[in-house]
């Protein structure tokens, strides 16, 4: 159905050692203008700041999820009964479930008030792309892969691989995100997990005698969130960010014009279907305008573009345990009365558990297979887990404010 | 105060590159014959019937603790204000701290009842073993090595990082034993966890920004104990191996002679003061007199030690969830009424938890150092582990039993 | 001499655990804006087109090369009687020696016909740039580390240390670059080096017992040149850029206004003297002005340009063995008669052998330490070197030619 | 054909991550008496005296090296045109194939005088052994197994496989005793290499593209054997183990009863086709008939015994550059002159070189497959080699001697 290589497409990878691609459509679609886009933004934008190794981009991690669908099919019991159909999307579902990202993106979507799965729907569907015309080569396909991403449960089984609690996404992130930045404990046991991993009735389950491997993956993922991603120094990086970002919104509104290439910035923030901006925006640009901004006549882009090339960060304090009440409402006061204010004093919040399913239902929870063929929810089966489900709840407050 | 020798002696090691030796007396205590014995005694015991790869010595081990010591020394905040002595005496303590084991100790404090440290203590202070006489050069040295494994608090931060919750015993053998058997849940970020130490007031303290890295030991050292140390098939294996001891020991008390090479294994029976036979006995003797045991005209040390040469395994059921109770039942008689049954039947119980301190007080608990100064206990500061130890508390009943 | 800081400063690197800062001269130069500016460069330009993990900045590398001669300093026999001021021009020329690449260095000095080296020095001794404003808390300290990078004898040892055949700039290239794209030949064995290593009447050898290390060491640099380094495709996209560059200056020196935000360029071009701009120059400057060339109306920048973007690189044949002189005739001349030709056709030659130094003198050679004292040229010690020596030179010659 | 069992059996290895058997024949032959035999004996018999990491038992490299031959099969381009019956027969060989050693091997060959290889042969085809029993479920079986021990020429794509320049054997003990010593440089790219093999026409050979894999290779392969497999120390361990074997020979022959546990030896001794006593001798015996001796009336082996247990080594010169004449003339005089002199004094060459096929013929050769199709033989295609063939050529000749 889907055509093959003739000889085999290796990329030679850190973590897997050799990417396979075996199939014409995924070589065209990693060759697309859209897929090679994400070589130019980076995969945890300000996190770099802090570790300063972890400068990989987008591009390596998709490749990595696309890698880390093959090995699930590979290994997981029952994924010989998916057929090929399915399996190609899920590979392509895969290499493509994050080339919606903007640069620096989590202030972008903020701003642009649109997520990137969204985006990464937009740019699978539109005309306009590359991407789209590759997918065309059979009917349905380009919509089969964007319902995967948006979960419409068309593909139940190709959804929960791609993205849930266990998903190739994260498996690939995490093992990355660690070899990257050094962060021994992120390193999780993917081979060992996915020999766990049985599809029964069209979902995954985790076989009981491998549930250890699950414990110690949800961990890891607790300890990357708290110690890489959310990282306070990194955030303060972002925030910068997102005050820009803010502001040139905010002036572009007032129509006011802003001397430095933004024009695709601008046409995005009016209209996000303007796919062609879109994908022209990346780290690139950004990280150009910003170099230009510093010579704005605008005091705010001034200021915060200066902050971000010389990395003048935003001090912050975490609300945690008895904060200090005075200084707090202090600082609220003072930024409040003074002129742009509200462009530099954020309050964020950050919350994670080590693991958690919907309360209402049970159905993003992780499924454990007794020796006795039934099934448990995750949390019901592992003491670990239920500690860790009631326990681990952490959020994080912190007031980033600005001073000169 | 101790000799320097004037070049460095290094051992290759895979897990820290190189174990460097610098006083004379180490080097000599590692030519002693009650350590080089410790390259005849197996870490694992049985495990390496699961485990094929984990065929590693205890005195590999010893020498890792010995340097996992010297790390504590090179970056644990504080230990620079440690006299040179009661360092010099933790490097000893670390490198002796195994020597009273017997071969597949397990088994081996079972049947003689007395534990591998109380041996310890008697070759480190008897006159007849060359450890004694190398540490008799400085006078009291011995009986503060001998202090420090006793526990008597006499040398308390020694003691503490020879043996507590977070010591350099178990963060060489976690580290190493996932080394060996290849089990990547087992890594530990040892370098991370030493820059978190700190030593206050004597005491050791983990600083508050460190206390994730703790949380990850804490798990890989409960997933490692229930995925490798309490494998049930080597716990089999070593349920054989406790029925011959305790079968020679009876046979022996009877005065019935046995036509096998083990005078010294009988020397330790009637005597474990007899240091000299202590010395003697190895995994080369046990697996020696065990291959002529296969011949013995005693049918159970006939059975039991063709069951451990050929590996027929004792059948086991895990007592979890509902077991079936008629079964066990009449398993139960079964081997009541079987002559020699209680050789051949076996009830083990294993348990543990991720992280615990003694629950009648906090003298044994892992202590956070906040930002401000004050100290608190592991459990109320981290809600992970205040829900590990809570929630992680795992106890296996098994009951082992032969088969023909 | 040098202030302390009263914590030391760390950074997560996952090829050292972690590197380490004791001084505040060197935490200042790490946040200078020069340094600051590596992050923005890739170390290995058009290498990530063929691995794509190889997203690297300079800016890692040169903490990694100044964490290397942290090593070398406390490991390396005979350092301890380098002065405390010489070890620390060691290490801030370890940190420095790059800060004088501009983006796609090897197109760029080509172009500039200046050495990334002479910039260095530049930036250095310039008054306007913040490294030597830091450098001058110390009278003729900015002198003396432009001195080493000069490599005009004042400091023979650093220097030989800093840039050599065996420095710490390449053995911590080696081990990055390996560790980033994968290959596994590139994995040297630096701790063994080092031990080896030994200062004798102020210059390096490496003693007898060490040199497998270094006969390792120097296959690992071949193996990395032509599988890495010379990586065709990779030579192929920076090609590309050279013509870019090459038209670029062609046109201004024609006086012809070029349509994209190349003001820094030019005035690089024009005078390299201008450090303002130099160090305005990074990737993403001229990622950025290739992106708005693809709109330019010159015929050869939109052209390669739009090449440059959409990786529709250069086509290339090997001139190994016996190359087809008739098709290279018509090449060569289908292109001499070709408009703009001249920037579409290249003759490209790279070169390495596994091991040399100087033929006309032994002043880069890496001398061995027999047991009975007295030093030997390496390739007159080693028969595996001497054979590499005569053996392995090679030449690579590829005409790369654009095609429509 | 062959029987697959009905669920993959795998056993964790840190190399590889998992062992997969899928065959019941395979599992079979594991389990078996002369397989199981192997966990008691050790891979490096003396080089745990120097790298004491080195413990492992030829059991873990008998399955890595079957595992490698799953790899070969699974990545090797060719082999799936290798009919089942030869691929189950390559996978079979590869796991018995050291089934002949006896304990401390080289020593055990040199005073047996028959090489392990025909013992491997002879115990497939005895009908006393489990491992032939097994093998006889089907006709011709054993026989073509032993064929391909043997190198008869009858299946030479396997016999190539599995014994040659290249072969499953050294790619899997190459990185195992790297992984177990910690030696850095003995790590190869084994996933590359076999990727870059390929079958053409029957024979294996290597394309062009992967050449350098091979030469890291075999720098690996030399750099191992004169650092760790010829180290004087280790040697110096097992000559003292060749003259006990000797005395013992001497002994018996001469009639005297020998006070130890030593039936099956001198049974072996005797007569090497006695399979049950060949099958008996491991290192368990060997050490624990040498602890037995240690107590022997005669004088030679109670010397050598205590010298074995109490790591009294030999003495060595190496007669390297211009020995001292005069003192090795002594030192031959002297035990020549010495009542059981022979016992004490030892003259052992090691030799290798990097690279070497027959000098007669290109049969052993590894041929390189070049871009036209046409097949080159590796020291003609790379300079490297040829550079190592001719030059790396390292013969040492060291007298072991005996002092009290």
């Amino acid at each position: 159905m889907f055509t093959k290589l003739s000889r085999a497409k290796v990329f030679r990878d850190p973590l897997y050692g050799y990417i396979q691609v075996n199939y014409k459509i995924i070589s065209d679609l990693i060759d697309s203008r859209e897929v090679q886009r994400l070589r130019r933004i980076r995969q945890l934008s300000g996190v770099s700041m802090v570790f300063q190794t972890a400068e990989h981009s987008r591009f390596t991690h998709s490749l990595g999820a696309y890698q880390m669908a093959n090995l699930v099919i590979d290994n997981v019991e029952g994924m010989d009964k998916v057929s090929e159909y399915e399996r190609v999307v899920f590979l392509i579902a895969a290499l493509l479930h994050d080339i919606g990202h903007g640069p620096y993106s989590h202030a972008f979507e903020h701003v642009l008030e649109c997520s990137h799965e969204d985006m990464t729907v937009k740019l699978i569907l539109s005309k306009e792309t590359e991407v789209n015309k590759i997918l065309s080569i059979q009917d349905g396909l380009a919509e089969d892969v964007a319902s995967v991403i948006r979960h419409d449960n068309k593909h139940p089984l190709i959804e929960s691989l791609v993205s849930s609690q266990l998903d190739v996404d994260r498996m690939d992130y995490l093992s990355r995100d660690a070899y990257m930045t050094g962060a021994t404990y992120g390193h999780i046991d993917y081979f060992r997990i996915l020999r766990s991993m049985k599809i029964i009735d069209g979902t995954v389950c985790v076989r009981a005698s491998g549930v250890h491997s699950i414990e110690a993956y949800l961990m890891s993922r607790y300890h990357m969130y708290f110690q890489v991603y959310y990282h306070p120094v990194a955030r303060a990086y972002e925030t910068i960010l997102e005050g820009i970002y803010e502001r040139i919104k905010d002036l572009s509104m007032e129509g006011v014009r802003i001397d430095a290439s933004i024009v695709s910035f601008l046409n995005v923030l009016k209209n996000n279907d303007d796919i062609e901006s879109y994908i022209d925006l990346d780290d690139t640009n950004v990280n150009g305008f910003i170099k230009q901004l510093t010579w704005c006549s605008d005091p705010v882009l001034n200021k915060l573009a200066n902050a971000f090339e010389k990395r003048h960060l935003y001090n912050f304090v975490e609300l945690v345990n008895e904060p200090d009440e005075k200084f707090l409402d202090d600082l609220k006061k003072k930024y409040s009365n003074m002129e742009y204010g509200k462009y530099f004093y954020k309050n964020v919040k950050v919350s994670g558990v080590a693991y958690m399913h919907s309360p209402k239902s049970d159905i993003n929870a992780i499924r454990v297979l007794l020796p006795d063929g039934s099934l448990k929810i995750l949390d019901q089966y592992s003491p670990i887990i239920k500690g860790l489900k009631s326990s681990s709840y952490k959020e994080i407050e912190r007031i980033f404010y600005f001073e000169d």
